[in-house]
């Protein structure tokens, strides 16, 4: 996971983004995950108000800024990445899909001094400029050239058909959520089913098992299907259902009530 | 990458969603990386002529099925999952985050034959269902009891706040790209930089920071700032540019011209 001072690194700089539905469904995905720099580059102001799907995202907005130029827009960058289509993507510029561009990205946010402090004695502090150009064109040439690398999200490609691109607050939410994605992290809260319940004992299993046994003997399906009636499968079968405790003596109970059943068809006493 | 056959084995569950707008925008999502089952689960039916954020995704919208019900809608699926926030989760489900799940999902869409041959000689091919619940009220406790467990995205926390979900399209756009995302993927056209231009040889480099010292020695830098005057360091410089040999014969003739200029301040002939 990101610190709150890595996330406050990235700026997200929308090019030419004119659809205020657009800007505010970027501004949600950048509140959702915890970023909160929103850059616009545009030749005119954009009607920022009127970015109505940014539910929860005001915050996001209030603080964006306006800038007239890519220049001006990444200027206290220090990693500047394009985002592109694969198939709009021009060779002047290295290439790295989204999965690979997260460590790299991640990486040059974490990094809090200069690279060369012999060099520099104070310096820009890392940021990281994620560039997207508008829906229908994407980034121009010249826009493209102020940028270290591109990377692109991976998307199906039909024969025949190419996609131009995706929606501008899906590819920004994809993109984001890349960065703070953490597959080593430990689950969400520790009362999920596996650590809030004991785990069943191999006894609880093999009683479970044995009843089951006696199941199948009694109803009968011992003798109908004698390939299935091997104990070792049934085993494998019961350990395979992954219970914890408490659901493997729930089984057991219900087991039992289904043998004595069995075994006692006339008695209505217990049921 | 997933293949065509294991892309096919995914449905995407939408439950109790009626914003047209959301619909288009799920449809999009699952046609950029190319998945084409849609589900609806809607006690009345949902006007998707009007889903026009589903640029593009019209096969998907049009192939689109209507439930009544999350137990129709995911009858024929062997694996079910609902998203969900964390805050909304019910103790009772297992909960994954989404990087953990997208293994689990990998590897439930790539099995194509029933775990136990021996008991079943034939049976259902492996489909998984990925349900989402309305943007308002996320599932209730009876549709999350269809699912087998639970996968959440990690979203920011700010204290005292709480996000009650993403927006819906979003949160399709991320799940779905944690399913296509490959790491381990090959640059995506075999044509970028590194490929198509000639790597420069230790020799252009070693020329290329002789030069830069003898430009730091006629300009003056050396003499002012001796302590950056170092050859390793110099060197070290030049290797961190990561030229390849086009960049580096290009950069050895500007300091060439401009090492001479440096040596002929007065002389035109040559600039």
């Amino acid at each position: 996971m990101l610190s709150e001072d890595e996330l406050g690194r990235l700026s997200v700089v929308l090019v030419r983004a004119r659809d205020p539905n657009n800007i505010g469904a970027v501004a949600r995905a950048m509140y959702d995950f915890g970023f909160h720099d929103l850059r616009l580059v545009n030749e005119y102001p954009v009607p920022l108000e009127r970015a109505r799907s940014a539910i929860d995202a005001s915050s996001v907005l209030e603080t964006a800024r306006e800038f007239l130029t890519v220049a001006e827009a990444v200027a206290d960058c220090t990693l500047v990445v394009g985002t592109t289509a694969v198939g709009l993507r021009r060779k002047e510029h290295p290439l790295h899909t989204l999965a690979q561009a997260g460590p790299l990205l991640r990486a040059e946010l974490s990094r809090a001094e200069p690279a060369s402090p012999k060099l520099a004695s104070s310096g820009p502090k890392a940021r990281v400029a994620l560039v997207f150009g508008s829906e229908k064109t994407g980034l121009s040439n010249e826009e493209l050239s102020h940028c270290h690398w591109l990377l692109t999200i991976p998307m199906h490609q039909t024969e025949g058909m190419r996609h131009a691109s995706m929606n501008l607050g899906q590819a920004a939410a994809v993109c984001l959520y890349e960065l703070v994605r953490n597959p080593e992290a430990k689950k969400p809260e520790a009362e999920s089913l596996q650590e809030l319940l004991e785990p069943a004992t191999a006894e609880d299993l093999e009683r479970l098992t044995q009843l089951t046994i006696d199941v199948m003997e009694t109803s009968g399906y011992a003798q109908r299907h004698p390939a299935n009636f091997d104990e070792t499968l049934v085993r494998r079968l019961v350990l395979h259902m992954g219970l914890d405790r408490p659901h493997a003596l729930a089984w057991t109970g219900i087991l039992r009530q289904l043998l004595w059943k069995l075994r006692n068809p006339q008695d209505a006493a217990q049921h």
